[in-house]
């Protein structure tokens, strides 16, 4: 099955600010090698996403802080498209979309975020060609995780019948989208397998995206179908004129889940690892057991981006990141209370440490 | 009262590797301004004792290391002697003792460690008054300091019966001197008022000190005499041929010990706030609350001799230390433990840490 229809968009934003200091508002999360593989998050996407489909057919949209560094990072990127604002996933997914679909009315458009880390990629190259196939359909389709825990970081999908699709066996409809639960219901879905993370990627005729659209967010549709229908000469001042009055949504809200009370969301299994390295605990899990540091009756994750020596002596599960301009200790346990440090800092006055 | 007998000794020597990575071995703890005064604690211990004595009776004995950094630290010093190579307290305190006993037979030496740290220095001199009374009899005397809990870090040195000086009330015959005790046995002497720390402080009569010694160890007794009595000229020479025949001894081994079992020894009691700043624990209790950290859901000890920002995330009793070149956590509670760290990173060929 060839996928010559899809389009990829990577929509690269947000700050990861429980991932502070490493990640920083001027070096967030997706333009850092977080794994330590030698390649960042971003560069990890476009690698995995570049074995299925040809550069002329990859889009990553960002913010304008970012776009030197991510075409940097991607020197063989054709497409890059700058936000002038921040204005959540539905925007930024959406003028690729809209983009793509100027030149290619029949184009399948897929998302997936630039700062995710998937281990298998033969598992998700396969996903996505069900996803593809039940999207040409005319399915808004998701790759739904199939849980390794019973987490409470991510929201849920559930998975309804069959679609009986022949090019894409184990895609379903889903029944409902669920946010992130606590962690009795986490449990619950744990043993349940019609449940799956949703990992906000999504697969989707960009017909039929836009459709949905002009019928659920017509002024924003309207917006982004001024943008992309600009003569490329006024592209930069249409764009400057129009973004700032879209309507600020994610695409969880805009689309997937009014669509999915309509029936018209499918979802497929994804079987491989995945995380979206939420925070310092993920983080952990995913790195080589770094023998750089010396640890003395300890364990944990200790990172210095300065190569500067950590000694941790009689702390079990500790988190120590040292930068150029920052020292943070914590513990594996309270990960997710990061985020806390770098609004805390801002209150004193020292934006410079965001 | 006067004092004018009074010549003091300042052995300023110790690694303090459980201040590691903040005392190292190229600047060792009394270099240091541990506490934050804006004075290391070699210039308090001066401050301390130029209160009592002019410059012109106060010696200090390092190492060729330190030499320099000490005489900078110390603009006023007039005596330095340069030990070649350590060899334990009896030798550093001993060459001085010897040198005033060349011009001053009848002084009384007293001898104070370099690292020490002393909050109330009107009860230290009251102390060190009632030594020199107590010293101009004969014996050897010691400050015992007042328990202000069962440590298990120091010595301890258990009084006898009043000696009955008019000149020195409150001074005992030593009954004995017992080392670091275990936790049952501290509490025990915590709780009996014959008990007091030993912090390594001795006053005696040059003559004395080196009578016994000419008695106890007679070959390092001759070696310092010889030093002492060369002229100038040689004395270096002297120095550089007898220093590495002597014997490696320290003075509570040589001297205190012995000679209470001779019933030759005196404590007189310190009742003010002394610590040897043994630990980074220690460090913590005797510092000002630090502000500059950001402490969330947290507390403990946080350095940084760079200025740079240090966070902490939940976690309780944690201590954060953050040098040009190396980055320390570890807990109140395991502070002990922190000695283990460079002997750790030299087994790795990282001499450069020490």
């Amino acid at each position: 099955m060839d996928l010559d229809d899809l389009h990829v968009v990577i929509p690269a934003g947000g700050a990861g600010t429980r991932l502070w200091p490493l990640s920083r508002a001027s070096r967030p999360k997706f333009l850092l090698d977080l794994t330590g593989s030698g390649r960042t998050l971003l560069q990890q996407t476009w690698d995995r996403l570049a074995v299925l489909v040809p550069a002329a057919r990859i889009h990553v949209v960002t913010g304008p802080a970012h776009a030197v560094a991510v075409a940097e990072q991607l020197p063989h990127l054709q497409h890059l498209h700058v936000e002038p604002s921040p204005r959540d996933s539905m925007p930024a997914i959406g003028l690729a979309t809209a983009v793509v679909a100027e030149q290619h009315p029949d184009a399948v458009v897929a998302s997936f975020a630039a700062d995710h880390v998937i281990a298998d990629e033969q598992a998700f190259a396969d996903s996505v060609r069900q996803a593809v196939s039940a999207a040409r359909t005319g399915k808004v389709v998701t790759i739904g995780i199939t849980p390794r825990s019973a987490s409470t970081a991510f929201g849920y999908v559930q998975a309804g019948d069959l679609l009986q699709e022949s090019e894409a066996p184990a895609a379903r409809a889903v029944a409902r989208f669920v946010e992130k639960p606590d962690e009795e219901t986490a449990r619950a879905y744990l043993r349940d397998a019609s449940f799956s993370w949703n990992a906000g990627m999504f697969v989707t005729r960009a017909d039929v995206l836009l459709a949905h659209l002009a019928r659920l967010q017509p002024s924003l549709h309207d917006g982004l179908r001024r943008i992309a229908a600009a003569p490329p000469a006024e592209r930069e001042a249409v764009l400057a004129e129009t973004w700032p009055t879209l309507t600020r949504i994610a695409i969880d809200h805009a689309i997937a889940e009014p669509v999915s009370l309509e029936g018209g969301m499918a979802v497929v299994p994804g079987t491989f690892d995945w995380d979206d390295v939420g925070d310092f605990a993920a983080l952990a899990g995913l790195r080589e057991a770094d023998t750089d540091p010396l640890w003395i009756d300890a364990d944990g994750l200790a990172i210095s981006t300065e190569g500067t020596p950590i000694t941790v002596v009689g702390l079990s599960g500790v988190v120590v990141v040292h930068t150029a301009d920052a020292v943070l200790v914590t513990s594996l346990e309270h990960a997710q209370d990061v985020k806390k440090a770098p609004a805390a800092w801002a209150g004193r006055g020292r934006d410079d440490l965001l």
